[in-house]
């Protein structure tokens, strides 16, 4: 096996990522070919994150339809850091999940992780209870279904989430989660507890309707690590392991690791404004020869272009004209201004679309916030 | 320094226990005799159990009086580990907090730690929240003001309640909580996080009057080692350390250890019947002679008779009458049988006035108690 090069953890994602070193590392299952062919029955398409293997690695998925074909409903659970504006990074599984909700007609709980990022940043719990409200309106504007969707901080929703915790947290033992995520003798005691309140949306809404319910996590694989403690006590306290769907990191506008928020020249924010996205963009990492002359001659790499992964990830959706943007970079026909400029509009246009959806969510934010 | 032969931890007391010995082990301070004069100063008169020292051991409670005499009003915070019904042990404290609250005017806040007994006992939290209701009626029955008494549990304040203990969690690491508490791998990591839910009445009052309140808890002494995590992180926090007086254990009926609700037969209960309180005093251990006869002869010992120190630490505030029953012991005047009838009587007078308050407190409690 070769030497990792790499590092992934919830807190921290380091390195050139290979995802079949970190399935076999994870001992998760790839999606493979027959069960994308499964979901197909059920959702009519496939979302091109499934089709380009961006949703890469799963738990338990297969378990998950066979009890959706015999009738029974699950719900979606998945959630968010607050601890700054939404980038694009983030809305890469929402997306995906709010297409997921709309294929199988499911109810979504979202996490907002306020307490956390209190307890490992140098933010107030008031910054971070005001994030969470902020990027709650990100979440919406991926175009959830507000009827089936429940967002809640885990501060102002902290009654419900608190007693679940406490329910659970009896059955970790600080060696598990020590075992699991690595704590020290100075990690403080907050976060030590903190992954009781992760695991608590695995079970509340079997809690809430007095019945089993299946869930499915739709995550980056680096949050992994918290549903392996739900899944160690899911049958202790009578409830299903809760199944997940794991997607690969959207990269950074720089070369290497993941678009990430406390690097905001790496990462496009949701509230950037076109000089600020048009800026980034052209400033970006593509991977192309260092003069058009070259370019034209030798051609560029698509895998260390970060535009042509953008346009992967997120801005062409269409196979065939992806493949044109991805050739014309080989090729050399393609060069780097007019690449980033391209993507640029289509990046403006997006971020325009969301802000107004993010305007609209704002009407109905209150509905969809729970709250104690 | 000789050999300890007695152990006391927040959830253990064995032994004999040497409270002069306690006070140097844990660098608290014995109350003195110009301390006292202070209180009377105040109070006007010196409740019995500071005339006996069954309150006997302070931190800062000089600096509290220093702060009253300039026209800060203080708060009082105790509170209870709902795992069962209320003992007389757990009242000793309680009727001297009452005095306190009457005598100053001031506000008392009552946690009931629900959460910390799921996680430690073999009980629900359906269990203990109910006990906690159960015991907040023997804490109203004690004679507290209603209108300046906040009684809450962990859970039904919960959202409060974790809330600012995310914030004092921030400040409190892994290897402090250890050193205090003496956690291991195998402790479970709700219960690691508790010393945080336990701090949080410390400052609450605090942060719901936006100003800085100084906080006086009376509690048996082996409830300290959690506030001194609390006065290690008030300064980080900018908040006054919490001030401290220290009562005794109030003896079970067997010799040897404090009245423990775990072994019933140790202790009386609020709810206990006429009859389960006869049975109880009257097989009661006295340290009495073997015989009339020899008890005639040779007298008793008033320290080792839980008789006698049923009177001591609640039935007889009279400094005079007690002195009458101890010498009647001392010289073999008074006999076991008679001894403990009389006791008997006055046990069940006392629980019948008890619970005649605690169904009054019934109407009450819903006001009484703070809930999110």
């Amino acid at each position: 096996m070769p030497k990792e090069k790499f590092k992934v953890t919830p807190w921290e994602v380091k390195g050139k990522v290979d995802y079949n070193i970190l399935i076999r590392k994870f001992g998760t299952q790839k999606i493979s070919d027959d069960l994308l062919e499964r979901i197909k029955k059920h959702t009519g398409e496939l979302h091109f994150m499934l089709r380009r293997g961006i949703f890469f690695s799963h738990r338990d998925l297969d378990w998950l339809l066979d009890k959706y074909e015999t009738g029974e409903e699950f719900f979606l659970y998945t959630g968010r850091g607050p601890s700054g504006h939404t980038h694009l990074g983030h809305l890469t599984p929402w997306i995906f999940t709010a297409w997921l909700q709309e294929k199988f007609d499911v109810h979504l709980y979202f996490q907002m992780t306020d307490d956390e990022k209190h307890l490992v940043k140098p933010l107030s719990l008031e910054q971070t209870t005001g994030f969470a409200y902020d990027n709650a309106l990100d979440v919406l504007a991926c175009g959830m279904d507000p009827k089936k969707t429940h967002i809640f901080s885990n501060i102002e929703y902290g009654k419900t989430i608190y007693k679940e915790a406490v329910k659970i947290a009896k059955h970790v033992t600080f060696s598990t989660a020590k075992a699991v995520f690595g704590f020290k003798n100075s990690s403080n005691i907050g976060i030590i507890f903190f992954p009781a309140i992760q695991a608590v949306p695995c079970f509340l809404p079997s809690v809430l309707e007095g019945k089993n319910i299946p869930c499915l996590i739709p995550a980056a694989i680096d949050q992994d690590p918290y549903w392996r403690i739900s899944r160690d006590i899911a049958p202790k306290m009578g409830y299903y392991k809760p199944t997940q769907i794991h997607n690969k990191f959207i990269p950074g506008l720089k070369p290497g690791g993941k678009m990430s928020a406390s690097d905001p020249s790496s990462a496009i924010f949701t509230t950037d404004t076109p000089e600020q996205i048009e800026k980034k963009i052209m400033n970006a990492f593509t991977g192309q020869q260092p003069t058009a002359e070259l370019q034209r001659k030798l051609g560029g790499n698509p895998d260390i272009c970060t535009v042509c992964q953008y346009y992967f990830y997120l801005f062409e959706q269409d196979d065939k004209k992806l493949e044109k943007i991805f050739e014309g970079e080989r090729t050399g026909t393609l060069l780097a201004g007019e690449h980033k400029a391209d993507l640029a509009k289509r990046v403006k246009d997006f971020i325009a679309e969301h802000q107004r959806r993010r305007e609209k969510a704002k009407k109905i934010i209150d509905k969809v916030m729970l709250r104690d």
